[in-house]
């Protein structure tokens, strides 16, 4: 557990202790990116050099063949994968950081010496496979059925899986189907998901065509198919029943490594830009000194700023061993996807007609970060679950005291005032930086937009509560701004403390680490200020209104409501 | 010009008028966008069928072989173009909209006998050579030079062009290069830009290979040499020294075809994204029953309806000859550019994992639409543009004033009232749309709105050309924030006036229109108000400052200056 002086960051690796086999050449050397792009494939030599490198099972214990990293050297290690080429990077995570991680957390002893050797050197690959054409986001309601046989020594798996990674070149599979369990206190048969670690090799298992996507080119993407596929029952993995649980751990596990990926791409497209801007001139000048260019190229060294921040926080808290991350893993995800988005957009405006061209490589790494949106989660479906996180903290000692003082609505004032206090350690951000202590006298004034956004989530959370009780679960326009602040305000606490800590440091960058933060937090402020204020005005309920009423008539009207304006 | 009682969008043209040579089958079953996306140029049939139509010479006159269409037909036609097949749209724009636009513009009579009739019938296709190496943005900076014959028959041209869309497979080009010109008062020799029509049959003409670009593939983009090529003197176009006016006039007039365009992208791609939210089910309900989808589905409906309201609004007042439209082309181009790219990126956000395939053609839409934010005038560019444009006429209100009163410090009262009076009608929408009289008393509250945000406006570019004086023109920052709130107010009022249109027509969608009006008002009110806060406050100020320092720091250290979170 982190306490109060250790900082998340305070571990440090020097390349001296680097367990990794580092082998020159490097990454940047070896791989080409537009090369694996063409040949929808990881090229062989760079596949090779991964390999060399133990790059297939980074966080394998040394025992079994892998390199045992932490997750902090995992993250670190992606990084640098992300910068080069997001497509090698979701082939490498695919693979261990959801293809085979399922074994690795939730593996017995045999299953894990069985097959984690030959996934660790990478002689075979691994694939997750959860997905299916009914079953997106809803992973609950999955189809493919493994139905114990009489003498109970397998499954038969049933069933077909869409968009796997590696779907097509894997060996090994970790597939969720549904399977008849009995409930131990009524005796009641339900549905209830398994894992299971599926061979290739085992009869009936077949793969499709490689998929055609807009990026992420050189990583299989495919349906796998079970037809009547017989599963030993030693092959079950986490327990009978437990295998929904078993996939959100390994999406939950997983996430921390994309948002350092995504870092890494950011750095890359960056220095493009940054170099584009200061040898470019128009109008007689550097692009750089303009202060269209110099907004963009700041915002863009923010958003890479509070990305690091979170993804490093993340992972030292993993390592750390806190009981819940899940929270800021999902923060992490849609907030690195969401700027490594923007900030590669923004490159590609700066290079200009240069950035849509294939040759700057600027444009294949929009379409590359594109995913990152959608898969594993999508934002939308993350955003909610931060929303009812976030305020199942804040709900959950708003009853206790609802219960505990005899007449509620008399006493609202000191109810807010309790609640407050308390959302500021518990603004669902359970394993949340305190704020005490770690914040630099310098950024005291930061401090204080920290707490007042805090204080205002605190307020508007507990005004949801009251007005919809339960069913602000529905409430989804407000979810979403319920989101968008307790993702800022994350952002903003990882900033200050990261930037706290360069200037107790005393780090060369610490005074630009400053200016970040500051100009961060100004802006978050607002930006929190202004989500809370839509999530409770009567105002913006009638605007929720009718972008329900529009969304409706479109739906009714198949498309497009409105008269053309030349009527025809 | 248009009067008070005579709305721009009231020329309706019936089905029955349409002049286009409208064949079956239609556009949609004859082109593959998917097929001439793989094959990187237009199929022959597509081809042969949009000559038939006269999609060449859309708005050449008839007795040169085209088919005459008003900017407002030529309006409609790119839409249903653009709905099918951005790249087939590029292509067709880069031939008429600028390749020999110059022509139908500022030919004269036998260039334009010699030139349009093959065009009109594309035997022969156009482009528009401008861009340079090392002139983008800073189009007057071009290296191109054409120098006179002693005999002065001719002219030599020797310079390259980049990017040209048509450039490898146009016959005919308009050319941009510098010329010598004697100023008639000075005597003074000067480099001036000239406009040229210039043939591939010269002799010096070549073209590079095709660029591989992001999207709009079918559409061909290759660098243009010429390299001593001697154009006949009567190939000089529009008077020698006038090419730069001669080139923003043909940008500037065929922007308004790009605002139709796209708003036929977002038609086709919202009706997918409603389709794909009605039919596909997750948690037990459809798609659409979420409000985190509804939202998006309403917005996507919000910006077609303002982007369709600009295109038409521009062609129309194009159509009614007013003077200045350049304001209203600009906004439109940024707008629509802007919107289609949210409208699609939020189609693929729906569509999840299928928007990221390219199977559903929407992932290719979003590569297409990326090129729109930058060619023909940057957004970023653009943007200036209108900033400088809208406070000019304020300025220039001010300058009256100060000029006209003997102590202005002591009667700034007096000033502000009058500026924003004036506002009010000058606010840079020089032809624009005059809320009086136009508004449906349904929607006052939105007037209301419009208003006000116009009054701040005023209040903010007073108070900046106060503080700056001339040098305003070097504040970017403040200038992207002034730009902002002049295209939400501008958005504001084209939505007011097509929905109040549609209320007093009592047209079936009438009521949605309100809707869609009034949810968009209150929005882009909030934001006009945030941004002219932004344009206007201290604490700004020092954002502001500290982006550029985070900048100029980027810039002197070649990307990342923070430490890493790791130290490593």
């Amino acid at each position: 557990m982190p306490t109060r002086n250790q900082h998340p960051l305070s571990q440090t690796y020097s390349t001296g202790t680097w367990p990794l086999r580092m082998s020159s050449p490097s990454l940047q050397e070896v791989n080409d990116p537009a090369a694996n792009e063409e040949l929808e494939s990881i090229q062989e030599e760079t596949l090779a050099g991964l390999k060399d490198m133990g790059c297939f099972g980074l966080q394998v214990p040394e025992e079994l063949g892998g390199i045992g990293l932490t997750n902090t050297q995992y993250a670190r290690m992606v990084e640098v994968v992300g910068m080069h080429d997001l497509g090698v990077g979701i082939a490498l995570g695919a693979h261990q950081s959801i293809g085979f991680k399922g074994i690795l957390l939730f593996g017995t002893k045999s299953q894990k010496e069985k097959y984690l050797p030959k996934l660790a050197t990478g002689e075979v690959h691994a694939a997750f496979c959860l997905t299916e054409p009914s079953s997106g986001s809803d992973a609950a309601s999955i189809q493919t059925t493994a139905e114990l046989s009489p003498c109970e020594r397998y499954y038969t798996l049933n069933g077909g899986k869409i968009w796997i990674s590696n779907g097509g070149t894997a060996e090994i599979f970790t597939v969720f189907a549904k399977t008849r369990v009995k409930d131990v206190t009524t005796g009641e048969e339900k549905d209830k998901i398994s894992a299971f670690i599926v061979e290739r090799a085992f009869k009936g298992v077949t793969s499709g065509p490689p998929e055609q996507k807009m990026g992420i080119k050189c990583s299989n993407t495919a349906e796998v198919h079970f037809d009547g596929v017989q599963v030993p029952a030693e092959n079950l993995l986490g327990g009978r029943g437990r295998g929904f649980q078993v996939a959100m751990h390994i999406l939950n596990n997983g996430r921390f490594g994309m948002a350092s990926a995504l870092a890494g791409t950011m750095r890359g497209v960056l220095r493009k830009a940054v170099e584009h801007a200061a040898n470019r001139r128009q109008f007689g000048s550097a692009l750089s000194s303009f202060g269209t260019v110099q907004e963009k190229l700041a915002r863009m060294a923010m958003l890479l700023y509070v990305t690091e921040a979170m993804a490093y926080v993340l992972s030292a808290n993993m390592d750390m061993k806190v009981p819940d991350y899940r929270l800021e893993a999902a923060i992490s995800k849609i907030f690195a996807s969401e700027a490594a988005w923007i900030v590669t957009d923004e490159a590609v405006q700066i290079l200009g007609g240069m950035g849509y061209m294939k040759e700057t490589g600027v444009e294949k790494v929009l379409r590359d970060v594109r995913i990152f949106r959608i898969f594993e989660g999508t934002n939308d479906i993350l955003r909610l679950f931060v929303a009812l996180g976030g305020m199942k903290h804040a709900g959950e000692e708003l009853q206790r005291l609802q219960k505990s003082l005899s007449n509620p609505v008399g006493k609202v004032e000191a109810l807010c005032k309790e609640i407050v206090t308390r959302a500021k350690r518990k603004v669902g951000l359970p394993s949340g930086l305190s704020l005490q202590g770690d914040v630099h006298p310098d950024l005291e004034d930061c401090a204080t937009l920290v707490t007042k956004a805090i204080d205002l989530f605190g307020e508007v959370v507990e005004s949801l509560l009251l007005k919809y009780g339960a069913a602000v679960a529905d409430q989804q326009f407000h979810l979403k701004r319920v989101a968008d602040s307790a993702i800022d305000i994350y952002a903003m606490a990882v900033a200050l403390s990261r930037a706290s800590r360069s200037l107790l440091l005393k780090q060369p960058s610490a005074q630009h680490e400053e200016l970040l933060c500051r100009t961060w937090c100004h802006e978050a402020f607002q930006r929190v200020r202004q989500a809370l204020r839509e999530a409770n005005s009567l105002a913006w309920e009638e605007s929720f209104a009718g972008m329900k009423l529009i969304s409706d008539a479109l739906v009714k009207n198949g498309g497009v409501v409105a008269a053309h304006p030349l009527g025809f």
